[in-house]
Order: C-alpha cells, then structure tokens, then sequence
C-alpha cells in the first residue's frame, strides 16, 4: 500500500493538525494513556517511575533552520526546544537520545559544528545524551530529540482555575529574526513555578499565544485577554513595520516565543507575586488577563470589553 | 552555513557508520556519559532512577518498508525495533514517545493503518505511547521511537568473560524476505537471561552475525566461531540459491535478524543450560562457539580450527 493519496481527500493535509491528531488518537486507543501520561501537555507525565517527564520535538533543514543558520545554533535549538517543554512542566531534564536523518551528502563539517552547538547546550543546562540511531535518508539533515526529566508537582496545562491571573514571561513575536535560535528556556523560572501551590497552570509558548492559550481551556472555561498588555518584542514591532500587520498580530501568531504561559490563583494578591518575581529573576513578567467562567459558551478569548479576539489562530501546521 | 559537502572528503558517507559514530563521540566530549549510561549498548543505562532504559530507533519509507509494506506492519516494526533493544538488555519496556516526519500528501488511511498496527503492537507488548510531535517534510512518511524499559540486573554487551559459550536464538539470515516485519522481540527469553548470574554479555543482531559479534568484544577478547553450528534460516538458504553467496554468509551479513547472542559462563554445564532452556522456551537456541583470549591480537573472529573468518561485514550504514 502505497504511503501517498491518490486523493485529495485523503491527503493529511486536508484536516489540518488539530484533526489529525484527534484521528491519531482515536486510531492509537488503549496503547495511549489519558493525559497527562498520555498525549496533551508539554510533557508526559509518567506514573513509572512517579514523576519522571518524557517528551520529544524534531528539527528539520529547510524547516526549523537554514544554509544561513550556524549550525551550532541549530543543534542546540534542537536541545532547547525540548528543554521550554521541561521547563513549562516546572521540571529538571535529565537524559535525551537523539534520531539522525542524515543524507551522505551532509558535510561533516556541518555535522561537527551542529554536534558541538549541541554539546555545549547540553552541559549548560545538565542534560546527559544517553544514546540516538542514525538513519540514512535522501531528506534532510533531520533531528529527533526525546528527552526525560523529573518534577515533584507537574504543572499541567489544564489545571487551570475561574478567576486565575494570567501571566506571561518575556516578549512575543518576530521569533524568526533571530530569538528562534537563541532563546533561554525558562527552566529555573517553571522550577520555581512548580514550587508555589497558587501556581495552577502552565505551557510553554510555541505556536503563538492566539493558539497556545487554548490549551489552558476547557468546558465552561474561557480567557478574558487584557489585549493591551500583551508585551510586545522589538522584533514584532519592527516586522509590523513592514508586514502592514499590528505587533500584536505577530505577538498572537508568530509562533516559537519559547516563553511560558501561566495562571495564578485569583486569590493570590498579583502585586505581591509580581515582587517576589522580580526579587528572583530578571525575566520580564505580565499580567495579560484572567480565565472566566465561559459555561455559557461564549468565544473562548474575549478582550477586556467582553469582545472575541479577531486573528487567534496561531501557527498551523500540516495546512492544506 | 550549508549542511552539504562540496568536497568528497567532507561526505559523511566518505567516512562510513563506524568511523563517523566515533567522530560524533569526540564532538559530544562530556555530553555524552561513559558507557552504558551513554553511547555503546543496544540501550542506554540511566543512574537518574537506576536501572532505566532509554533508547532509540527510526524507520523511513523506501529504506526500512516500502509501497509493498502492510502499513500496519510498519508502524509495528517501528516498536518492535526498539522492544528488541530493550529484549537484548533483559528489560522490560514501559512507555514510548514518537516523532512522526509526514509529507503533506501522505495517505490519511495509509496513516491509519500504521497507528492501528503500531497501537496492536504496543498492547500486546505492555508499551503505553506517552507522546510525539509531527513535522511537515518531503521525504518520508518517517518516524523515530524513543523508548523507556527496567531492567534489574541490565545485560550489557561488553560483560563476556573469557571461555564463556556464544549463543544465538533462532535461525539467521534472509530477513527481508518477511521475518523483518513478522518477528517476535525476545523479551520472555531476555528477562530469563537477565536472572542468571552465569549469563555475562547480551546483544540482539540487527546488523548481521559477522558485524555485531565483534561488539562483544574488547582489548584482549575474540571470538572462536564454530561456522557449521551457526543456525540458517530456511530464507536464507532459499536466497543462498539465487545470489550465488553462501547461505552462511546471508546469516551473518544480511542483518533484521532481532535475535539474541549472549554469552555464559564457561563453567556452566552446557547440556544443563540448553535443557533449561527448552523446559522454559520453544525458541530454538543454537551454541556457536565460546569468547577466548586474544592478548596476542589475532583476527578477532576465528573458526574452530583457528583461522580467520572471511567476509563478516555485516550490513553497512552510510557507505560512500
């Protein structure tokens, strides 16, 4: 049976990521746990042995990088990424084995700058490289990382509560001029998170905060977005200038922030958890907004004014 | 910087998978722990919980399955695989992440089929698929598995002794002619191994006999090949008839066999052993020779009357 459609239909491309992934889950049953141990946060969350993360993310020439990225950069945007996922548990990586694709064609050259880009931002950040294949292909050079890590209060995505603060890290948008490849994945920042029972939730930014916001959602809750406050990164500002789009669009759907999205209990007095932030880390923080009650099946992102936010749909993969 | 060579030299393929692996080793420096924790066993052995395995393995269309490939076949191979690494270290497994690498016009049937073999698999083998990522490519549809397992007592590759016998599980040779899609990991029979102190090194043959005997081997230690035991598949007598190679050298150089090779120790009363072993198993187990002294730097690999044997290459990556 041959790999391709012969329709247009049935090309994976018709039903888009978010389909897709339904079918695939429906397709896999019982050989997937519910989440968290199964599919549907940054990390898994393992029950064997309790507490222990696993997760994988892929890098692709022509695709996540370029003839115009040093490849050092590129191999340890192949670590980072998967180390924002650690981070976005409130976890700590441990190991990673990593899947080559490589065609005899690369240059080993390349290759060595890409594996000592990758080294170093492994001694960094004290991740071991416990092992990996490699696999001759025509496509590529490609990248498999899986990495482990362990925390003692997984923050998941969906733990979120009504009335919760909503926070984000950092600034949004314009990741392609360069924040992309070098980004600081926010690890002590989730780890210290994970140690605050009033943290509720919690995701790493990678696909735009007009998508990614969603998956703090669930039935009956919703996101009352203060628009305005959305912080802004030089580079979304200097794109718009030339996009004919706002900063804000870039901050919504620009995609690879690789910063974390988190809520706070509504309890929680925002300017005394913002004081103890800024006592901690030098990391910018916002309040962008609150989850709400949306029982009553509203649009899942309002403004402050109680009007849904236009443009939310973030990077799309696997478009038609 | 562009990934691909302009010279001939700066090919990996130039190189070949050995030489290339070694380079990767040096790149990686302190990255990469010693072994078993890092690169050099058919998994790696993790301290951080002890007795973890973790490991990795990959599979592309037109090089491990093609447009004659069952798809549901495929994506159970893309676990079996790696269950065989986890077999070959007497482990069990536990939980399995997959990155997916899908052209846009990939078969949403096609893709069907695969989860549902893959997930058949993963049940009748206690592997809960924790997660994955999907990226858009043009080559492929491929995909990578990293996978986790316990093991107690790990059964590593480089722990034979001197005078322990070699045994093979099986019959070898001739895979591609169904066995590589249709195999049984060795997990039962690995597990059993792995609770006998006398039984010292453990691999499973994925490359061929002639290639993967020698990664038992160290400074010092060779191998006496009895070549008239070596077990021959029925494929690989059939295929012996029209390649015009010797069935024996299909067995050791055709490679997708997944069997176990291990060693005992020489004091252990064969005939005891190998009733045991049929009271336990109906896999048929074959012994083939014994690990004897080579301080004096012979051939690594001798036959019973002590010469060298010829043409064990086994299957070779990324050649030139």
């Amino acid at each position: 049976m041959s790999p391709f459609a012969e329709t247009a239909e049935d090309r994976v491309a018709a039903h888009g990521e978010i389909a897709l992934l339904e079918k695939i889950r429906v397709w896999l049953g019982d050989a997937m746990p519910a989440a968290p141990e199964g599919m549907g946060d940054d990390c898994a969350v393992l029950s064997r042995p309790a507490g222990n993360l696993f997760a994988a993310d892929s890098l692709l020439h022509a695709r996540h990088f370029d003839d115009a990225t040093d490849p050092a950069h590129a191999g340890a945007k192949l670590l980072l990424r998967n180390l924002s996922d650690i981070a976005a548990m409130g976890g700590e990586p441990r190991y990673a084995v990593m899947s080559a694709f490589l065609p005899p064609s690369v240059s080993l050259a390349w290759l060595e700058r890409f594996c000592r880009g990758f080294a170093d931002c492994a001694l960094a950040y004290h991740t071991a490289l416990a092992g990996g294949d490699i696999t001759e292909s025509t496509e590529g050079p490609g990248f498999s990382l899986a990495i482990t890590g362990h925390a003692e209060r997984p923050l998941l995505r969906t733990s979120g509560k009504q009335g919760d603060h909503l926070y984000v890290t950092g600034a949004l948008g314009g990741s392609l001029s360069g924040h992309h490849l070098r980004f600081v994945p926010r690890l002590q920042e989730g780890r210290w998170l994970a140690t605050r029972p009033d943290v509720h939730a919690c995701i790493d930014l990678t696909d735009g905060l007009g998508k990614d916001l969603n998956a703090l959602l669930r039935d009956g809750l919703g996101v009352c977005l203060d628009t305005a406050s959305v912080p802004l990164s030089k580079a979304a500002r200097e794109i718009a200038r030339e996009s004919g789009r706002s900063a804000f669009w870039h901050a919504c759907n620009d995609g690879e922030d690789y910063e974390l999205l988190f809520s706070v209990d509504g309890k929680t007095d925002p300017g005394a958890f913002e004081q103890r932030w800024r006592d901690t880390f030098p990391t910018a923080l916002t309040r962008i907004g609150n989850l709400r009650d949306n029982t009553g099946g509203e649009a899942p992102v309002l403004d402050s004014a109680g009007k849904p936010v236009e443009n939310l749909t973030g990077y799309t993969h696997l478009r038609a």
